[in-house]
């Protein structure tokens, strides 16, 4: 299944993709929120659409793309987590997942214009690969139970001003939570109907130039290892979003860095799960 | 004013303090939530309270104190804050707000028991001034401002797991967000309701042993600055929480560390907020 939301911010209604179509859902669905996906709303919605699918309505191609789900509690990132990256860095793998939090009304449309920040000139990009979760779990005993434990995948853009992360004085949480810097989708989807999550293509361009060209083979820590790991730490929740890294090509890592200006179109796509598409203002 | 919250988890009810005693305010209030103060709601309490206060039914002695404010869209926590415990850490005063993320689903709270993390065995505390939004706020042009959207002030413990915070590998989250590591209240005091906020006195006893006391006067960024500060970087909102940095005395920085244990009891007062007690299991 492919779950996508739509309409304006604020006023954000469930739906799906079947056969490349938005199709809505709110009149049996409420959202892809944690209520949904802890009380085994996938396997409902799945019935749903068995009985019922062919007389959804359709969404207007006008109506805005949201985020794929609703804001999560938690949004959690992973930091360098992909091979390519660590040796374009000159960096050595980490021996364990570096994980940094970001404000969770960062959440926006894959197509959703993102603002630049207001003392903001350091702005880069990074495709990853979204992991969101369909239950509340703490201290997993295996990565076969995290798992079971996973709702389905998503493009998320993990935005970030530089600037604001790293020059300004101690952790990274500053510098990855203005206004609109988590795109995320156009639509989660569920593992059985992805390929193979360990090997899909990444690739990120700005203004229709190639930056960031990668795949998730490439993961050092894979999905389901970081939900059993994080869950040694915390309790995550269902409809949490965890953010899982990217490869090489960011700005920070370019000489000079190219950093986005206002103006610029970024277009991110990880095979399987669609496209999104940013314009910075 | 002072706002509690009460009842069992996942159950809990808004109330205030008036007079030492819990008063239900359930029947005409939701919950002590964004919505709530985003609304206007403490003027709309204070009203009311004015005009039914004194109708208002007691809350049992034995019924759970909650924590004081609903769980927040995020909780900022404040780095090196107070002058004596950088002095005492021979470290040098940070030039702008080192900043850092917590889980919201570890508020707690203030006197429940807390749980020592499965493979956590350096458990600290620290007494920290907790300051609650009223408004949701980006950009803002001064500390007036800043000033002006404070909803009030709570006492806050922000635990941590300094093995997973400080020799895991990156990130100051990872040791900050374990279940119950956010004990908050025991209520929430208005600004007109309290003293001067710059000169509170704060204490933090374990097992009935003074480990930490200090002073609001001696930290570094105060709290109109800090929310000033935050909100150049993200927009926080209504009944949002900043935990505003410890005063010396932390186990970490004893020699050697005496980590809490389970068994132990913390205590922590502030002046004119009150007194929480947690035990650890």
């Amino acid at each position: 299944m492919k779950l996508v939301r739509f309409g304006e911010k604020g006023n954000e209604k469930p739906g799906v993709l079947l056969n490349g179509k938005r199709k809505d859902c709110s009149h049996e669905f409420e959202d892809w929120n944690r209520a949904f996906f802890q009380g085994d709303g996938l396997v409902k919605l799945e019935n749903f659409l068995k009985n019922h699918g062919d007389g959804l309505p359709d969404v207007p191609e006008s109506v805005r793309h949201a985020s794929c789900i609703a804001r999560p509690g938690m949004i959690m990132c992973i930091g360098l987590n992909y091979s390519d990256h660590a040796k374009e860095s000159n960096m050595s793998l980490p021996a364990e997942p570096i994980i940094f939090g970001k404000a969770t009304n960062t959440m926006n449309g894959p197509f959703d214009d993102v603002s630049i920040p207001l003392k903001g000139d350091k702005t880069d990009y990074e495709i990853e690969l979204g992991v969101v979760l369909k239950k509340d779990v703490t201290y997993l005993a295996s990565e076969a139970e995290a798992e079971a434990a996973i709702a389905g995948y998503c493009i998320v853009n993990d935005l970030s001003e530089r600037a604001f992360q790293l020059e300004r004085g101690g952790q990274w949480i500053k510098g990855k939570s203005c206004p609109g810097f988590s795109p995320a989708g156009p639509f989660l989807c569920t593992p059985d109907s992805l390929g193979d999550v360990h090997n899909l293509s990444m690739e990120l361009k700005v203004n229709g130039q190639v930056r960031q060209k990668g795949n998730t083979r490439y993961m050092v820590f894979k999905p389901a290892y970081l939900v059993y790991y994080l869950s040694q730490f915390m309790t995550l929740e269902a409809g949490d979003l965890i953010s899982t890294g990217t490869p090489a090509g960011v700005a920070l890592g370019m000489d000079p860095p190219a950093y986005l200006q206002k103006g610029d179109v970024s277009e991110l796509t990880i095979e399987g799960l669609g496209s999104q598409k940013q314009r910075y203002i």
